[in-house]
């Protein structure tokens, strides 16, 4: 089980390779969709097209958040209330949480 | 008043320089903050705090999102509606706020 | 054409008696809904089974929304743009909006 | 700690009567104010203003939302991890979650 150390100043979360790359390709497409939206505004397009194409990178970072927070929850959160620790854990899950659905 | 062309495959609708050059700064800064991202999961950053991050983008696009429909309002749907064709321009407002809204 | 008149304290905007019905239908539905709910607090159901029901709920209030936001839009911001008014209208109308998509 | 029992068809979970008072109370409101809502059609009230107060409504329903996951992820959502079943309840979790932020 990865471990989740809070002490330091920089919390870190040791996360496998595989799971790595995938986050990296969806957050590279991500970024390039960004950079298509720039050129929809260079080349005045119009703005119901480009946003459709925005809801879509809207779209694209909910998976990548929710990817987390399973994650999250999974590893850290579990970790947590297993070794008796689970309130704090489970209220910083409570305010991501409401932070990422608004 | 700017013309928005519906006629041709690719819509457009001409923008001012200062208009473009505002919303081109704000998309280089979320295009900045997706590559923060990226750097949080190569350095095993823990999950929350990238999720926090993450909230931040969705709040970012949010704003260029409205600033668009805004002025997608004030010019493409009034000019249809003073040209007297508002019902399909209306009815396509309608679809944008429903996914962008989501 | 409905007036849509904004002179007095209290702003009004004339219906027809289909809409009124049809909306009325569905608000006496989310009504009847919100007592499921309740009945279920007091049978103390499964939270999950609960919360599910809640966003129902909450589909349900953005439809009758999304229904007044166009018929807004249609009359009242129409009315407005087409009386040379529409600066002020369109302001409200992405007011309502942001406030909407939260 | 309660028992969240899932054997039987209607899944349930004790809680305790001030728990139970106050989210009665915040439910008999918005059963309040969607009556509210229903005598504003009656009134022919302005859109804009309808539109303000079933804002108000999804809010409210979002709290008791969250007072709900916070409890079942305290209770229901712990009990399985510390009895070693918490993968389904974390599964489970995250649909919720998917639904709810909608």
């Amino acid at each position: 089980m990865e471990k989740c150390s809070h002490g330091q100043e920089i919390r870190t979360t040791k996360r496998d390779e595989k799971e790595k790359k995938e986050l990296m390709n969806r957050l590279k497409r991500i970024e390039g969709q960004v950079r298509g939206i720039q050129k929809m505004i260079e080349d005045d397009r119009y703005c119901v097209d480009i946003l459709i194409q925005m809801s879509a990178i809207q779209a694209a970072l909910k998976k990548v958040g929710f990817q987390l927070l399973e994650r999250h929850t999974n590893h850290c959160v579990r970790e947590a209330i297993e070794a008796g620790t689970g309130d704090e854990a489970i209220k910083e899950l409570m305010e991501v949480f409401k932070q990422f659905s608004k």
